[in-house]
């Protein structure tokens, strides 16, 4: 653990920013974010979940976010905010503000001539920028990224990284790009010309809204014939493939190594946990929670939570199925056990039926 | 959405190219393709799965490829091809050809002297060709790639941007690699030295046949002693990692996010769905089908089908154990009732056979 | 299959080396490393799997490695030792040795005047060094890596080409990094803002240990508040995400495809096996071993071994649940059956008792 330190700011300057209501002294200043445990005078902290309550009062943090209900719990300066992983996820911005960005063009990048690229943005260090690109104001590009010909990118987007954005892609503005993320390569669109594979030329773009997050080696297809469509917030995490002409909705959530097939959509406002998986040409609706490592073969209706190792089905249902199953064994052994019981039964019977004959002989 | 342009075509010339029958006027010109719906004149589309043949009567464009029983149905010029999407894929080419590549390497590229690259290949902006590299005729390296020592690359190949080549990767003719993809890295072999992982130094090699296509990301790890081996004709999408001394047969799809373990064999012709894990050291026989999901952990022959999420089996049977699963806590709750049933009937049998005993009495 | 050659050693040299007797002719050379059956003259094979025994009698090879009780076994010069994979590894690092590095930094190389990097240490072609970072002695950075700023990689670590190390990251000594591996990148840390995600600044670091492997196109995040730690002598295969905050143990193994979700804690000596997912905030104990493709949804005790595809659990009965799985349609229709006999049985039971209510009237 290593206390990486922000900017010093004051208290009433922090309590203004986020929209939290100060109890304490106004110019007290912190100048690092740190958990309960770890905080330090200096240190300013939150309480957003009750199992860190036992943390508070031991707390050597200067200041702490929190609910209003626990100021009274709180031995150092408090700021009262209805959410405080919301406050919190405010001041880190704050205190540990993006850089701001020099304008120019590094000496080793390779810029085509028919490129346009804003007076106000940075092109990295052995960057590579096509034939026609253009590059709006106040854009980060960073070292080694490939811009190739037709692509344009909105004002404030940020490319972190070793960024690849093939052909005719299009990139909103304030839009955060990590490294190895490969954003309109070809769709894996063939047909069958006997044995054998025949490539389908793919014509449709990939365009990516505003306010999107894109992670770190995630590769987003470009459409076959229209385009594949990131809309405005939608925020996509590490290793996510997104196939062509897939469509996913304003402030959809994706989370790591998940995959989208060809041509489904996906509404606004879903989550997809890890490792989901779902089948080309579907449809999901606005607002489907789906459970981590969830298989979607089938079209789902929103909003609803769905999940999850099995085909997906409505949750309380699947949560039942899921815990029947780790008593299957024990399940099988008692549907045979009733079997030989019925079979001896009808057998003992019989018995019983020959022994009630030989019993009038006695 | 936004429309391509093509090359400007009569439908003439595009039946003969594509073994089409025309009917209509044979100088009539298109420039692009679209869907049925997003057609405009000057637009070829094409009617190739039924639930589209609404589209027909309404479309907007200058020609529509089709099956011969469709052509009744046309509203405006048709091209008669038995299999619609094949002719599809093949105009595709025909409308939007890759580019000719310029002959030359990029002054900002870092060539080994002792490489050898045709005089008709290209080697892109930043890209590293190391000691011994044999680069053939009319290959494309663009920008940023890296090809390391003693690889060699066939002919009309290409490496669309990015793509790293580690050492003694061999390529065949014609294979198209998307930017990402890591080809020929250490595979993961590692004897066990105490509680340590002792790393075995990987010997062999990684070799791509022809008219392979490889997608973005995707890792292809070289062969611990024997080589890993991509056969000709094989298609692999996004994110697909396969390990060392693995050998996949001709003509095999591989969907994106598939996971191979080292030392396994895939036959010819398979077709695996998306998210595939297929175990080490297995044969699965040429013309398996695996549905997307499947966990592999047993050799399969083939040609069928398999699948899925759950340990793989023949198709029809997983398809119908699958069902049950969505009915499992149904069935869970049959069988407590059966035992409850049956137990109450032995109790009650009991208490009739006192009964049947006391009436003598009465 | 191209057999790679090597140094050319003595079998005393190479017994002497990796600890074994060696039965034979102390000054025989070889040359390279091959298995039993493709070994030549010239080749050092092994047998560490009985099932290749049988390829032991016609072999080739100038010498094999073995254990000892295959001695009187073995038609040619032999090396005992009681463990031969083991002696195996060793080997093929002796014969395949990594070459020296050359010291020095690449003309194309681009390097932050505040760096420090060891005169020992070599940085390759088009490599991007940034500001204040620390380069130990006889590191090797490859073609094409970025080493962001405030990074530090200590003595004898190679980064084989293509490498990404984000801001803050810290590599130990002796660690391998694959290509395409991106280190440090934001993580996937956002709090609702009404409708919208609220990104938050990742301020955490990367932390790698000694000895770590890192594979192609893995993703380990930087912590949000604490540091991701990856520790000594852990092995990371390709395509792995490593959530933010994530610990993992000493010495644990994981296998590609496999994503770990934030703030988890992967105990030491751990084996994970490919596509596993393990969701967030949970605590996975030391010696655990997790079949390939499980789903862990719970904290899991170690040592011990955990399955699979449905949520884990202890291995003997996860494998009976699953065994059973295979038969569940059969299952259903046996309790069918069960219900239908039941419910007859009492049908025809009453019919019974009507008949012998019956039969005193005869």
């Amino acid at each position: 653990m290593t206390m990486r330190f922000g900017l010093s700011l004051t208290l009433e300057n922090i309590a203004m920013h986020i929209g939290a209501t100060l109890h304490g002294d106004p110019e007290l200043r912190v100048h690092n974010i740190a958990t309960l445990e770890q905080a330090r005078p200096g240190s300013l902290s939150f309480l957003s979940h009750k199992k860190y309550r036992r943390h508070l009062s031991s707390t050597q943090a200067t200041a702490v976010i929190l609910s209003p209900e626990f100021i009274p719990l709180c031995p150092v300066a408090a700021l009262a905010h209805p959410i405080p992983y919301l406050a919190y996820a405010k001041v880190t911005s704050l205190l540990y503000p993006v850089p701001n960005i020099t304008a120019g063009i590094h000496s080793s990048a390779v810029i085509d001539p028919t490129a346009h690229i804003d007076a106000t943005a940075w092109v990295g260090p052995l960057s590579v920028i096509g034939a026609r690109v253009k590059i709006a104001a106040a854009v980060f590009i960073g070292p080694n990224c490939i811009i190739d010909a037709d692509c344009d990118i909105g004002n404030n987007s940020r490319l972190i990284a070793r960024v690849t954005l093939c052909q005719h892609t299009s990139i909103g503005c304030r839009v955060t790009i990590h490294p190895g993320a490969v954003i309109g390569a070809d769709g894996f669109g063939f047909a069958k010309d006997g044995d054998q594979w025949l490539r389908i030329t793919q014509i449709g773009r990939t365009r990516i809204g505003n306010d999107v997050e894109i992670g770190a080696n995630t590769t987003i297809d470009r459409g076959s014939l229209d385009d594949t469509v990131i809309a405005d917030g939608v925020i996509l995490d590490n290793l996510i493939q997104i196939g062509h002409n897939v469509h996913v909705g304003e402030n959809t959530a994706i989370v790591a190594c998940t995959g989208i097939s060809g041509s489904t959509k996906i509404g606004r406002n879903c989550l997809l946990g890890g490792n989901v998986g779902i089948a080309g040409h579907l449809d999901i609706g606005d607002g489907v929670c789906l459970a981590a490592g969830s298989r979607v073969t089938r079209s789902l209706q929103g909003p609803g939570s769905y999940g999850g190792v099995l085909p997906v089905d409505v949750e309380p249902l699947w949560r039942r199925n899921v815990a029947r199953l780790r008593h299957l064994d024990d399940l099988a052994r008692r549907v045979r056990q009733l079997e030989r019981l019925i079979h001896n039964e009808s057998k003992s019977g019989q018995a019983e039926e020959n022994n009630d004959d030989a019993t009038p002989d006695i």
